[in-house]
């Protein structure tokens, strides 16, 4: 992430009287923010998501340090500001699950060294043959790799790479004596993403240089000493800059593992602001090769940005990702930074599982479907598997979490141009909506339209977004799903197909869903089914809706030594 | 242009009963459409764009077969419905101008050979050295080179090249009496854009294997000869088709020419539907090759497609391009086709002329500015040299075009990262209004909102279009231009940095404009200036306000002898 952009000023001030020399051991600990203890948060208000994960108060942003632990627990970081609801002050938040829904709140991971650097974007790797050194008696140690961004008198700094390491599985860490590990004293290097490369037996770095829209490769034997090996320049959008970059082998439908290559970009993205785009090749442990020349985006709608990819999901498995649903053109100025209960800014997606398969002629399309969304379905609220072309309403003002799960399925039909499934969720307070769906017919899409939301507006909050040309003409199906959470909406088209990531801000709690399908022959079928979604923050509730996290390991974890 | 995913059924069943032989000498002359003279228009309607080119009735979509003529006429042929509001039956439509604004319509140029075969787009170049042999007496031959598509039955069947050529200036063409001069079976393969490459010493011809991504080079001695060179494939976003290359020299500031690869796609761009991009590259007069493998879009709206160059325009000038002003995603949908004195759908931008430069730090930017507007200024309507921080009010609701052309300028910056200027234009009778600006501090963004303006909603029809970090760092002026026609509204970022094209469809005719310029220092300045636009169909018109074009020529031009 580049905060120099999208800062206002009042969040760099709020650090601009710095004391401490640079020790890169060193921490800085903001007044007021726990240092032991998770940040306590409310998830009670109308807008907050309760299938995904959003910080327990103020700002959020990209996904960091992402991995699978030894004991199947998964881990996310998060670019954090725990004092304003505004990007600043970045520290390494953290949460763990064991379903990818369920979060737990954990204590910040990784602190600011001096209180004029910030904790950008970086990843997390375990070092289970301990190359580094750091861990002689354990086959389980963490190593953040990240960049340290400094502000001097608030101004942008230098960018460097620095790496600590955790004893604990994660949860706390302590920054190399001898930090950083990469500086070339420049202002747009950051967002290092690190993986193990088997054949090669090193690490291997992709890593920004934002402005000059490269992705450099570096390799390590030890996650300390860092060599250049490649760069891959100024392929697909440019936008302004190049971001988190993630590099992994992905799953290929029909054939061998492949290797992908992601990369986010802001601002500049051709539907404004923030947006990914991946590439799809080989890498031989020093340079990535694309496949062709072609640029892909991961999702049709504006908020899914930086999404980082889990380690430690074995390669012939669909790999997971979690992306930051918001965007740099608005996020600091939602509504929900104004929440009566808990004031906060942005979510996470779902976890979304991927592989690459030839599903349209653009061919490497990438698939991007909900993980195991059986985990959180509650009840049902509407069912009709004979509906052919009709509507389905369904009132969901009195379910708890505020969420629902649909799935409508069209089959038999004797052509795919055939048939459309629109929906629309609605206030019955307001009368403000959310509508979209899936035409089939004629050239085939899938849509979504927040402009009818009335909570936020502002010139570069885009209304619609689509994306065409995604059913196979020989295909006698399709399917719609949605996730429903209070303020984002994720839409796929045949599950996995297409992915629509939108945020939106209503007035009024919204109630009430329609679905109709219509333009399939009578020798189709449809089906429609809609699920009530768990509130997954609700059990971690005390009486007053506060979400405390980990307190217990936290208050006997590890002490910060350093 | 492709027609099967965007053809209304009832537009392909017009000509269902088709009866002639395909002859390809033969031309269908459908009932009601005059053959000799032009279509006459009616451009009154307050919808109706005044200085830019629109049909005189019914559906226009790509321009065709641009050029210059010897003497000094501009000519554009245009994929043309004269029928019916939306597509299909297409012709090649005709017309000309001195001055690239006022245009005069001319009798449909190429006609279909028989009532199940369209003709699609295509490119038009002067055979000044006779290389094919239609003109042993004159050098201002002229060829016209397009794709012919079937439609036995209403359904797509294959597309082919075939080629008519002109000796009386382009304003009549006779069908090459051995056509299709390129023919591979396909029913994608359309589109061709010609070019006279004069090292080689032979024809190129760029043309879209749709379906596949691939931009086929053939080249020849004659125009009737036809040889596979090259194919440019699965370059850039793919979408679902691309279409109607352009392949020209373009010059380059600092710098040589540099070959210019523009591809259309639709649908499936980006912001929804159709999008056109281009490379940047060397052409041997075989093979193209990028000189990156960046991604570039033309335009940061969503109704600029299918742009096409004029021929004989110097290599070491700006070239100039119209580009048609819309979408296929709701081009057959919106207002204009149900205009009360002339039903019509389309127009193309105003004329841009366009060269290369690096301006930001993406390089190879496409510079596209607006063509002498001097040519089309009528008063000025407002003027403040000084103004400073502050707000500027016009009304132009007694202005006989409807239309405008505004520039502002903020100069003396003591950093370009100041500074905004915002506007609004209004209805005073209902309310509705477009706004945009450019936002120089923070994250430096042009943006436009067409989300409050009521004649017109559909699912596709997005509201807000920005582009961002378009700004130099060490610049310390900038400037917004706009070109404000009724229905269309172009925007330029530095005269021509960033280029936006928006269509729009008020219920009313929007009449008040407020252009607010704020946060500069003291020592900085703005001025602003909006000049009103002459209407360029007035003067064409009869007292019912009936434009009828060339009739004299018409009537007396060499008849159609096949």
């Amino acid at each position: 992430m580049l905060l120099s952009s999208v800062l206002p000023a009042a969040a760099l001030l709020v650090q601009q009287a710095w004391a401490q020399a640079a020790d890169p051991t060193s921490s800085y600990y903001a007044t007021g923010v726990p240092t032991d203890t998770p940040v306590p948060g409310n998830y009670t208000d109308y807008l907050r998501p309760r299938v995904h994960f959003s910080p327990p108060r103020y700002f959020m942003n990209d996904p960091n340090g992402m991995h699978r632990d030894p004991s199947g627990t998964w881990h996310i970081y998060y670019q954090y500001n725990p004092l304003t609801p505004v990007a600043g002050n970045q520290h390494w938040g953290h949460a763990t699950s064991k379903d990818l829904y369920t979060w737990e709140n954990q204590k910040i991971a990784v602190w600011p060294p001096n209180n004029y650097t910030y904790v950008f974007s970086g990843s997390a790797v375990i070092d289970s043959n301990n190359t580094s050194g750091f861990f002689p008696d354990q086959d389980n140690g963490v190593v953040a790799v990240y960049t340290l961004a400094e502000y001097p008198g608030g101004e942008a700094g230098i960018q460097y790479q620095a790496i600590a390491y955790s004893r604990d599985d994660g949860y706390t860490f302590e920054a190399y004596d001898r930090n950083p590990v990469l500086n070339i004293n420049s202002t747009q290097f950051r967002d290092p993403y690190v993986i193990w490369h088997e054949p090669s037996r090193h690490w291997v770095m992709v890593i920004a240089y934002a402005a000059e829209y490269v992705i450099g490769v570096y390799t390590s034997p030890d996650l300390k000493e860092w060599t250049h090996a490649s760069n891959f320049t100024k392929h697909g959008y440019l936008g302004t800059q190049y971001e988190c970059p993630n590099l992994l082998q992905m799953p290929m439908k029909g054939g061998d593992p492949v290797w992908f290559l992601v990369i986010s970009l802001n601002p500049g993205g051709p539907r404004g602001g923030s947006i990914s785009q991946y590439f799809v090749g080989d890498f031989n442990g020093t340079h990535f090769e694309p496949f062709d020349d072609a640029t892909r985006f991961t999702d049709f709608g504006k908020d899914n940005y930086a999404a980082q990819f889990f380690h430690n999901v074995p390669a012939n498995e669909p790999q997971i990702a979690l992306g930051w649903a918001s965007n740099w053109q608005y996020t600091q100025l939602v509504p929900t930074g104004l929440l009566e209960h808990g004031q906060f800014r942005s979510a996470m997606t779902v976890p979304r599982e991927h592989y690459i398969a030839n599903v349209s002629a653009r061919g490497y399309d990438l698939i991007s479907g909900i993980h195991n969304v059986s985990a959180i379905i509650d009840e049902e609220l509407a069912f009709n598997s004979s509906l052919g072309n009709g509507t389905i309403l369904a009132y969901f003002g009195d379910v708890p979490s505020g969420a629902f799960y649909l799935e409508a399925n069209i089959t038999n039909l004797t052509s795919t141009l055939q048939g459309t499934a629109n929906f629309t969720i609605s206030s019955s307070v307001s009368g403000e909506y959310i509508s979209g769906g899936i035409n089939a017919a004629g050239s085939p899409g899938i849509w979504v339209d927040r402009g009818h939301i009335r909570g936020f507006d502002n010139p570069y909050f885009t209304d619609k977004f689509s994306e065409e040309g995604v059913l196979a003409p020989n295909s006698t199906t399709w399917s719609l799903s949605l996730l429903y959470d209070n303020s984002i909406l994720e839409m796929f088209l045949n599950g996995a197909q297409q992915a629509g990531t939108v945020t939106f801000f209503p007035e009024r709690r919204l109630d009430t869903l329609a679905i109709y399908v219509g333009g399939i022959p009578e020798s189709a079928g449809s089906s429609v089914a809609v699920w009530s979604l768990k509130d997954t923050w609700a059990p971690q509730a005390d009486g007053n809706g506060t979400v405390r996290g980990n307190v217990t390991d936290g208050a006997t974890g590890s002490m910060k030594m350093f």
